[in-house]
């Protein structure tokens, strides 16, 4: 399944809501499939029974739910057996399905407990040691290491990237996001997949001269990253890829022409080695967003081409689809 | 005001709730003073009243008040007002304030939206690069540089130290800590006192071998803090200081020996430097706890002296309290 959210034309609210992208190009949601099962039941409650049992929230869902990905198949064949029966819509004509046409996407997450952004493709991480003139510290091949980012700053497909008023250099980087499943502590190497609930597409936008000042302090990135990263358009769960760590052709393409190209196989360390350093003695929770970092050519200071206003990004990755934003105007400074 | 966070001795739910700590030796609970107030104006959903103008949850106020220091001075006058007319407690037993000794208290707010962790006193980066036989950064000089933590890992006062399986080497950070009172985004230096809410005691936890390793990725400290960090046992509220940034006497005792004293006004980076620097471009929150980075000669690795299990360290600043807490067993291996 493709899990995404979104939100309709003309809507009154900026609230998104959970769906699922079919590939027939329809958008189900199913909190509005378990009230219209509720109410064609004869319940008069139905809508308070549909949220109780499918809130309209991914993170929720796997909050509360032992097996979520089970649940939101779950979900999906109560849509089947609606639409076999001819019950599109509730009484009151609100849909239980979508074109695609019809509505925006969003972050496909409603809400990130904890973001970590790893550094786990050896040539990416080698090219920017080159750049410095050292070479890469012994650490990186012993601990699977990643910086925090905020949880406030992110925004999904075809939202534009925000250009802070501090930056002259603004780059993209083309990484492979994992959302966690459940909850867990000094998870096991050997048990860590079953904490992945499936993968998304990551841009990690970066203030390049702001984050050098940064990293030269050794606490790692923050105002070279925390304005804006972008992740969607969906979250591929990981029964579609048989519940193995899939190897994914990734591109990033600019304007139309191919600036990177790379595999998330190359990674240096696996999911589940990743997974079962953060839990030690700490907590992964529901929700939690791990990115991969960048594969190899994955970013403009690998190659030596930069955004500018104007621009538009594609990031694709196989499985999961095309990722497209446009880069705002540097914003005004104070 | 002295804010707080008690739980009741023999309590059955392990809910810790806003108080007020007096200079005589009491909590007051600000909801509970709401409640006996609605009770004895004959309102039926007095309860439901309390808890819709005055929440028992810090982070509540600071998110829905304007003023949230002068909302709190209302409260006590409330309290001042029920105390004189005699009705300490509401008509079933729940009293409106507790003596010290029945309570124990816990971290001094119920959720921290962001945590950032500076690294702005030059003695104490001083010593950190001179081990590395390294000069300080230029870098360091040109913007106030800090880490992220997760917002999970806090304990309060006299709750125990967890000592992760992963190190040998624990040790303590003796820093300022200060609650932001209201959200702002792109706050200019001279409007930023307005947004800083008070200031408590923060020991940011280290596990100095990973931190080491973690450090020379150049993504700054992750699992060598983000286990444990310390703060209380209260927030002393900004108009204590006259809204002008203190200058505090620190300390830092283990087992009653003095290892560590500094002046938190001896940092390179005002807090209104901090709060116009991270804020440009980037939402600041209610609630987000800044720290100042160690003072000098405030943790282990600087004076070479190492904590053990058992140990009790105790941090003391002037104006705000002590925190105390003792050191736990190492963690056993998965």
């Amino acid at each position: 399944m493709k899990i995404c959210q979104y939100i309709t034309h003309g809507s009154n609210r900026p609230e998104a809501r959970l769906g699922i992208l079919t590939d027939d190009g329809l958008v189900i949601d199913p909190n509005n499939v378990w009230a219209c099962d509720y109410e064609r039941e004869g319940y008069f409650n139905f809508w308070q029974r549909a949220n109780h049992v499918c809130p309209p929230s991914l993170l929720e869902i796997l909050q509360t739910k032992d097996d979520p990905i089970d649940f939101l198949g779950e979900c999906y064949g109560l849509y089947l057996f609606l639409e076999k029966v001819g019950d599109l819509t509730l009484k009151d004509g609100t849909p239980i399905a979508f074109k695609t046409d019809d509505v925006n996407l969003r972050t496909p997450i409603d809400k990130i407990p904890n973001y970590r952004d790893f550094y786990a493709h050896e040539k990416h991480v080698a090219a920017g040691f080159k750049k410095r003139k050292e070479p890469i510290p012994e650490a990186w091949y012993e601990i699977p290491a990643y910086y925090k980012g905020p949880t406030h700053g992110f925004i999904g497909h075809q939202q534009e990237v925000l250009w802070p008023s501090y930056t002259e250099i603004l780059d993209y980087e083309l990484e492979l996001g994992m959302v966690i499943a459940k909850d867990g502590i000094n998870i096991r190497e050997d048990d860590a997949k079953d904490y992945i609930f499936g993968f998304t597409i990551l841009n990690d936008i970066s203030a390049r001269d702001i984050q050098k000042k940064e990293m030269a302090v050794r606490l790692g990135p923050a105002k070279g990253k925390d304005f804006c990263s972008v992740i969607g358009p969906v979250i591929t769960t990981f029964d579609e890829f048989d519940f193995k760590e899939p190897n994914l052709k990734m591109t990033a393409t600019v304007n139309g022409e191919k600036w990177s190209e790379g595999f998330s196989g190359d990674s240096h360390y696996s999911w589940a080695q990743m997974i079962a350093h953060v839990s030690q003695d700490e907590w992964v929770l529901s929700g939690d967003l791990f990115g991969s970092g960048t594969v190899g050519t994955g970013c403009g200071l690998e190659i030596d081409k930069w955004l500018k206003p104007g621009d538009e990004i594609t990031l694709e990755v196989e499985c999961i689809g095309k990722l497209t934003n446009k880069i705002g105007s540097k914003r005004g400074t104070r």
